[in-house]
């Protein structure tokens, strides 16, 4: 009995609460990848993706983690010693450059503050400047798991366009795909990057790459050594509903799943709901007297939030607490964010009460740990919740 | 799409939310009811049942509802044209006393006004008034799922023996086993009436009987027709892990997985979790400005809430509107409650963080039914689960 | 490890092996009763159950086992020491016998030799001779699951009507029910008895009588006291989608998934597939070198095979073998049959190879018992699936 | 209905038939990776899994389908350009080759007919006459899953030493680890490559390398980019229980499950198992008449059979027929073979009536297809597993 009687509420930003559907549809038999079901299985699930991802070009599926789907983003584009641009929105831009560099690139870095959005003019500032064009591709992430700050991605679209450079667009989707409007094809994305276990409701397990036209121009020269990663043998593989190695069936039962919740809901009403429970989260955050994280009104996050715990209390300290006690896991502070903020999920599959239940557990956390917060942020979230 | 994304919260009272520990463990393949994997099932299931009923004597086991085990116990110990002293505790009570009257046993109520739990005194007089002691038993319901009051049994028991009078003590535990403390042998109970799809955490479709020596004896005379629910033949058949029918193999697998949950978090851990979360809820009621149906402080049920809506409001529409709006199921009115109160269930496998969460549910539902309510009702709540 | 690695077998005459489809199902969470997600269920469910049944009536579905249902339907429409004739088919149809007469019933039982079906000549002689009409109902086994014989409901019918005589025609379908074609409305049943856990392929726990008009007209007058069992609440009930009691939800949740199965399907090829197995099942048998305990030619069963083992062999021996060392059940012989026969179960969810795996697995388990069998049994089973 | 009723028999050479129980596993709730319940789970893990590869070192756990594991032994071994031998055993080898060559290496590919194992001394002749020592590593499939072969690890150890050479070795055990005996550390493999949906039981989704102290010292050097296979990270964080990435929580759900199964039935029993099972279905071939693909008597694959049809038969027509008819999944002649065998799966979950029915089915599948078989194979088999 490590934890407390009753469900568990996962409210991490991903992975999320997987559907009771979800985990039953998992647990079904495995089939031959070979075999005419399959075939069925992963024509079905590969074309349902596409206006999840804004699309209608093709999805690439990967049997891997979001980073897996990072590094096929620029093993598939990119040759040895390219440069690219990213923009430090948090901990996990950082990650994303540090693979980058792994893997033999160089990347230039736009210094950020872990509290603001990336900034289009910035951006183009930067690509303004690259006059050769010696900039490959530019790396965004449009939602920061790290810091819960969402990125204008239209406008760094445009803000490419009216650089007039050529640099690919390679967005990370990981905590936003599913949960936040984003559209690869309308905004000229090249590369959406994603994964199984946010909003797609999942567990993880499933690495995704939406690719253009464009994108698929670049792999023809891309010199970087690829093979597990190749889009060209999965995509030549993929049109016979078929892939190139042994597919991780069960995941893709559950996203077959997934995919029909997210339709039966419609993904505008999916989108409209994080909204609420993002305005609701901010309301009992302030309502407590603590600070949200993002300082850019315009750029909160839908899906998560993060908390700043004031000084001398130790986020971490609460997060314990309220998992011993409460049986609700809550986000830990990443990379400099370490002790200082909590992040709450919510996103995936959550409903009104149960993001009532996270925040009630989250403000009994916080005054049991001794961290001073007024009561009524609880009541401030339901205000939002009932004029919805 | 019938109702709100998210997880159901099933707060009626009764079936509960069953753990998915527990449905994981139904959906084993059903084996062969005569083979030895069976036999270890049902021996390791009856003995572990015990403990729970608070007996160290047999506990029968059907394929039924709650209503095949009332049936059972009367059916058992009774003849054609029996006297049976009922106290009217709600509709259970008064459910129970109609199928009495159906197998054909002359049933005396002893009136209640659905607000307080059945009162020892009274017993005692009508037991000393029946000095030719032709009342053969007495029937009451430990915890009445319709009003929400607790009867003290133990006191009963007591009255029973002050009076000197012989009658069989038979107690309806359906909503109170496994959530509040019940003690079979200690208090004298002869046969002990319980079901599957409340404090044991199951889907419906088991019934139960806890059958005392007295009672025993008693089914030797008894000359109700009765084959199905005849205790003696499944005795004996249990005596080598047998049933005389096919058993219902799949709920006894997740018998077996309830009955450990319910020993991992520890019996006495188990009721006092059900009265924090019934102290929690009369708080949240309270702070709202509404009103508790039970008016006896000392007979709040610890397993359900039955709240009265007030005057002009119709219960049934509040419980649609959470139904539809918060994907939050709440108990209706029965019997002559009907429309007038909203039952919250308060039982099974739920967490501090889920009564919050169904809290804030009912509390936006009264708001959005037009109730008028205190939004300091969740506030109270959550103060009583800080201090537990 | 109590058996040897590999699927189960459960080839006893029922319960049958669940598909997997199933037990998924019945994971699902339990939900409200008296909701509205709930009152589409069982309104979907009971209205698919009347093709099975053969009938456009009314099919009463209890929380029971399939003794449940024999009970139900000799209390709804019998009074006490009214007279009822029935047929000796085998174990189940004596059992059947002793539950009434635990009723309070008069039963007269035509002897059988437990290897013929029930004799409609035999019936009408019966019942001619019984003038007076004394005989309130017939009690007929369709297919006796102890023996592997089918007895000739439409005959019997005719038979019945032939004699001009009143009685109810009371049949247990309980083996054949979805395996076997039954017609409940045109042959005249008056009441079909089945439960759960054989051709519908469900977990044991659902119990079901189809009730004619004449039968409901019965039940107005029939006096043996009843009130679970009692048809007329659970029918007015049903009307809203609703039950009088908390019905097994789960168990229906699997109800819906197995009738679905058995409409893709065809019922007209289930049927012709239990036959395909049943005589591939004789002709191992035959193969072999051993005998069918069924004599009649017209009347072997297609859903289980008894098997008689030579004199000087325990059947039980041999069954204990081919579980330990196979991990495959058989059935046991009842009754007078006891350590005489196997019982070889071929219904529900069953596929050919399944089938030869399982006649391979007996054919092992012979040999290896020391019973002197020619192995060219499963050759000549194959040969017959093979020209299927 | 797209096949015939009954369970499916996936009986490809993998994936294999994934326990109940583990898909059972799998269907638990997704949890916090960075909380202490998964580091549990993991450190449990990531210790069963050790005795099975043989090893008392690290084994390296990827998200990835079994090629993901090949090109992560490269990639943290080996540096652009290196020169590889691979041996030619059949169609995995060869792809293992084109893997290899993609990602920039040099492969000396020492030819086979795919009907032997690999040569100890034709191996130790390549390495002797490497007296540069250019050969960085040799990569050998253990059990070659396109002809059901299975080569001598040992010995080729062995050749290595004597021959002097310091080539790594790299062993793919891709359908045989579990289900052959394979000793990592004994044998001195530097790494070993799994994957999960074979012998271990599980749905594709999970790569492997068992690593050895050299091949450690290697990935120091190794210059060839990674990231996401990269070992080091990965073991530094499993120190703790944790990934650097978020891991596939749910199938290490299963993979607990199906290691626990494996140490029930002890390795060595699974072993024998195995070897028992591949001597059934070459007696069973045999006994048809027809001619098992491997040529070398000691080289014959426990966990698969490959047959070769006759001239003038097509083996695909046959496994469609099988699979439409029977329901029943066999493995595709691969590469050089296509249509010229049906490879049969015997790993994984299977127990000796699963075989039975395989055979019997293969054998059905044959004879209606106008393949000319003799139908005393599947007795030969089953004579087989009686002497068992």
């Amino acid at each position: 009995m490590p934890y407390p009687a009753g469900r568990h509420y996962l409210q991490i930003p991903g992975p999320t609460n997987v559907p009771e559907r979800v985990l039953r549809a998992i647990a079904a038999p495995t089939i031959d990848h070979r075999g005419p079901e399959f075939a069925t299985l992963a024509t079905e699930v590969l074309a349902a993706l596409r206006p999840v991802f804004g699309t209608t070009g093709p999805v690439v599926t990967y049997p891997s983690s979001g980073t897996g789907a990072w590094e096929a983003a620029l093993v598939n584009t990119l040759s040895p010693g390219d440069r690219v641009l990213a923009y430090e929105t948090g901990h996990f831009a950082t990650l994303w450059r540090d693979l980058a560099v792994s893997l033999g690139l160089r990347v230039d870095l736009v210094p950020g503050d872990w509290r603001h959005a990336a900034d289009p003019a910035v951006i183009a500032e930067r690509l303004a400047a690259d006059t050769a064009h010696e900039i490959r591709a530019l790396c965004v992430v449009h939602n920061e798991t790290s810091t819960g700050v969402t990125s204008p991605v239209a406008a760094i679209r445009r803000a490419i366009d009216e650089a007039g450079h050529p640099a690919l667009l390679l967005v990370d989707t990981v905590s936003s795909l599913g949960s936040i409007d984003h559209r690869h094809d309308e905004w000229g994305v090249d590369v959406t990057i994603s994964c199984s276990q946010k909003g797609l409701m999942l567990p993880p397990g499933l690495g995704f790459n939406a690719v253009s036209e464009k994108a698929l121009l670049a792999a023809e020269n891309a010199r970087l050594p690829r093979s597990y990663w190749d889009w060209r043998p999965i995509l030549a593989a993929n049109e016979r509903g078929h892939f190139p190695y042994t597919p991780p069936t069960n995941l893709l039962y559950g996203l077959r799943e997934s995919l029909a919740m997210l339709a039966e809901e419609g993904l505008d009403q999916v989108f409209a709901r994080h909204r609420r429970h993002a305005e609701a989260t901010r309301s009992a955050v302030r309502g407590w007297g603590l600070e949200v994280l993002c300082l850019d009104e315009h750029a909160h996050s839908a899906t998560l939030t993060a908390v700043l715990v004031p000084e001398g209390h130790d986020a971490d300290k609460v997060r314990a607490l309220v998992l011993d006690r409460f049986n609700l896991s809550l986000g830990t502070g990443l990379g400099r964010l370490a002790g200082r903020v909590l992040r709450i999920g919510h996103l995936g599959e959550l409903g009104d009460v149960s993001l009532a239940g996270t925040l009630s557990g989250v403000q009994l956390g916080l005054e049991l740990a001794g961290v001073p917060v007024d009561p009524g942020g609880i009541t401030a979230a339901l205000r939002v919740l009932a004029a919805a």
